[in-house]
């Protein structure tokens, strides 16, 4: 295509929101007219599906539940008045709260206040506030915020020795809708101990934020922590960054949580209009689907040219490969969906994959993410009349041109600032263009099987690994992890027990392992008292 | 294959390095011993280039250089005795310079000691040293590094306000072989104009680790930096953690930068043996070239069950992607090879793209990244018997298991502990694995054309830039976007200069945009002052 075609689509496509100053180029995406077209009918379906799934259809039909993270952005959307005032009240407890920890109402019992927030939850519960942290929480916020996001020890021991002196001025939040994620409870039980060997009362230090009547509220609510938030059965873990789980971590670093929400309802908006060209996440949606011929043939490579957004790509990571990477479609036939995305920030990527983006294997689509304005303030001159602004924006463009050169293909969403509005506004278009895409595919994209079924595995190896202590403290005498297997009725784990062996081994847990390492088979296992 | 079947592979293939302490488990690869046994000709080609290439040829012909990472670690293998006394010689001068800086020998100007560590350096020059930072450096360094790795004016605001009140005691690394790397030139300047905003004379807070004779080099020599250390043109950006570059930042956190290197230097040795099966590089690019059909078809994702990791998928992403992602091969002929690398941490990303990976598209291959001992000391018990450890460690074989039962492969890589020598040893392993890699697709690993060409077309950008202000200056009225590319003899960049205008615009530069912002033919854009 000549510059003068490419200029003229550039206009063609491209899309323009004056309230949210927002700009999505989808130009340099190979489609045509006529793919836009033949896709009319299915975007059809996705925008009705759409608008019954904000009208609390039951859109997650194998959960059975509703799915309304829509209305909390703009509670009148409620299907119910009981709706309506849940999100009411709980955004108002939010800020009522909030405003009590800033002022020192609030307190911890030995102190004025409290300096730090202690995040614990995962996936879903700290994926968005860990985006938003790092994109839009002040330089010196009122409240510092800290995350264990996972069950590891080390990582779990490296936050507490940080935090040690200050854990008495530290406001713990414990986040898990169910309240049965055992990473989340590992994390609150070993930061519990942590209290206690500060011999520090842990309660007037936690707060839960979790589904009523789950496990982790009604231990909460009897043990007297500091508080509860709740969340709801109808928003995903996934698209839980506009609820309580987003909002409270946000308001306590002193972000501006009601912007967030205006952001967000104003590109709700805007992705509810039922023209795929005047809708921004029905072009993004158009986009995906053209990329990867509606079978995630491409993966999805996230480039913001901003260091605050350098988490967003993990954060869409969840948002679409969760929502998206699924097996089944909704009549149940085996479609193996989804669309793989990672990404982290340029121009420091082009020192880094994007050699392999320009030149190497054409498995991608590339999605740029322009920040207009540079900085707060003027800027000081790196070269006569170019600043450093200059750099990462002719960065920028550099790259995107030079990967249309060798056709690739690219998306550029464009924003003046990374702030509260903008943040929320790009996570509602995201959440609606996946939504669209569920659609196209027609697959749930509310539901995540494969992750239930992760924890039942991960349940059964601890159950063999309690199991196989049992059977050896009973033996008491060494044995081979085969004949240890066979005892446990279990020969078709032998590989699994050998590793559980092996771990509890390297942890002085009192299993021995003797023999030559490099040959499983000839271990001999035993217990050590 | 039935378990007792699945058992015996996994020992038949299973990877033990006493020394190392180190396991790599390939069994859940799909090949069979015919492929493995295919492949024995295309390896002993392999081992032959990288005997060539560590001998001190020309491995990297595009540039004409050796590539000499291997010999940093054992510097009798350098092919010179002028080259071995470089080495030795850096390596001596990175730790008396380091001692001096820890014992208060060598100080900033007003206070008794350095506190903290600045580096500036992008891609090979912040991703190692950030990787390693994160996986090991001590939780209370004597100095806390702290990076800018973009050209972003925002972030580099961001920590120039952390570091305000600590400036007069930071020491300032600059890192880049060329000394003309944009992104870290601007850094520098911002930097210093930091400096001097605070009336702080910056050159005895400053140090070059640059190519010798660069212009970053003459530049610290003229100004009278601090020190100055080097960078080897036979060593590439990505391979250079254990250079310089790596090092430095490493040893002035407090980090055993001998075991480091002993580590590498014990991995070098294993890697080197000429036979697929007792080679652990060897196994893991034998599983790439299997998973990917030898043409990148499979995304290789890293998960590694450690938060200490995190970092360890975005340093291979640059190894891998940067070496491989290449166009041509050596004979010219265009291949587009590479394959893509992403990851975060499990069990962390279990809760946010496993779904995808267990039942969605099956693009890719996993690489489990185990680590035996959980933490030191003991844990306590979340429930009876059982540790967060014992759950982390079961959530990655709950997996490694589901995925082979959905006919997803992956390897297992053991090792005892996160420390200084076992990640010298993983990064010796993959820069290993990438060369015999790139050997057996016939590429080129040591260069990066597209990295050269991003960097032009950013340059171009900004030449367009200088010359339209120049124009619309001379001109004193508004015009449209189209004539001023008219008048710059650039209509076939028009949009490149609409995107320049409307960044000007948008940070006071004097640019004014009058007209329809959804609809940029209309816009008139003149010069205000």
């Amino acid at each position: 295509m000549d510059a003068s075609a490419l200029w003229q689509r550039y206009q063609d496509w491209l899309y323009y929101h004056e309230g949210l100053d927002f700009y999505l180029d989808v130009s340099r995406m190979g489609f045509d007219d006529a793919f836009a077209l033949a896709m009319a009918a299915k975007f059809e379906k996705a925008f009705q599906d759409m608008n019954a799934l904000e009208g609390g259809a039951i859109a997650n039909p194998d959960e059975n539940r509703m799915v309304g993270h829509y209305w909390l952005r703009d509670p009148d959307l409620a299907p119910t008045p009981e709706l309506k005032g849940d999100i009411v009240d709980t955004l108002v407890q939010i800020e009522t709260f909030t405003a009590k920890v800033h002022s020192g109402e609030i307190h911890p019992p030995a102190s004025a206040k409290f300096t730090d927030v202690l995040s614990i939850g995962i996936g879903g519960s700290a994926l968005g506030p860990q985006f938003v942290a790092e994109a839009i929480s002040p330089i010196f916020p009122p409240l510092a915020i800290h995350f264990i996001d996972n069950t590891d020890p080390t990582g779990i021991d490296r936050i507490l020795a940080k935090l040690k002196s200050r854990l008495s001025t530290t406001l713990v939040l414990v986040i898990s809708k169910s309240g049965g994620t055992p990473e989340t409870r590992n994390g609150m039980i070993e930061v519990q101990k942590a209290y206690e060997c500060q011999h520090l009362d842990f309660a007037p230090h936690f707060v839960a934020i979790t589904g009523k009547d789950s496990n982790l509220d009604k231990r909460a609510k009897s043990e007297g922590w500091l508080g509860t938030f709740p969340m709801y059965d109808w928003v995903g873990g996934r698209t839980s960054e506009l609820s309580a789980v987003g909002l409270l971590p946000a308001a306590l670093q002193g972000i501006d949580i009601r912007q967030m929400l205006a952001g967000a309802k104003a590109m709700d908006g805007a992705t509810r209009i039922a023209d795929i060209k005047k809708n921004p996440a029905a072009l993004l949606c158009l986009s995906w689907y053209f990329a990867g011929n509606g079978k995630g043939e491409k993966d999805m490579v996230i480039l913001p040219y901003k260091d605050s957004l350098l988490l967003f790509s993990r954060y869409l990571q969840q948002l679409v490969m969760e929502s998206l990477g699924k097996e089944k479609d909704l009549e149940g036939n085996t479609v193996y969906q989804g669309v793989a995305v990672y990404g982290n920030k340029g121009s420091t990527d082009q020192h880094a994959y994007v050699q392999q983006l320009r030149e190497g294997i054409p498995n991608f689509f590339a999605t740029f993410i322009e920040v207009l304005e540079d900085r707060e303030g003027t800027s000081t001159e790196v070269e006569t009349g170019v600043t450093s602004g200059d750099y990462l924006s002719g960065l920028l463009q550099g790259s995107r041109q030079a990967l249309y050169e060798n056709q690739r293909d690219s998306i550029t969403v464009t924003i003046r600032q990374v702030n509260p509005y903008t943040v929320g506004a790009l996570i509602a278009l995201y959440e609606r263009a996946v939504g669209f895409y569920a659609s196209l595919v027609n697959i749930n994209a509310y539901h995540q099987p494969g992750v239930e079924a992760g924890k039942k595995a991960a349940a059964a190896i601890l159950d063999l690994q309690t199991r196989s202590l049992l059977v050896l403290r009973e033996a008491g005498k060494p044995m081979s992890v085969s004949e240890l297997a066979e005892k446990l009725g279990a020969s078709h784990q032998v590989e699994a027990i050998y590793k559980i062996m092996r771990h509890l081994h390297a942890n002085q847990r009192g299993v021995v392992l003797e023999g030559n390492l490099a040959q499983p088979s000839s271990l001999m296992v035993s217990i050590n008292g």
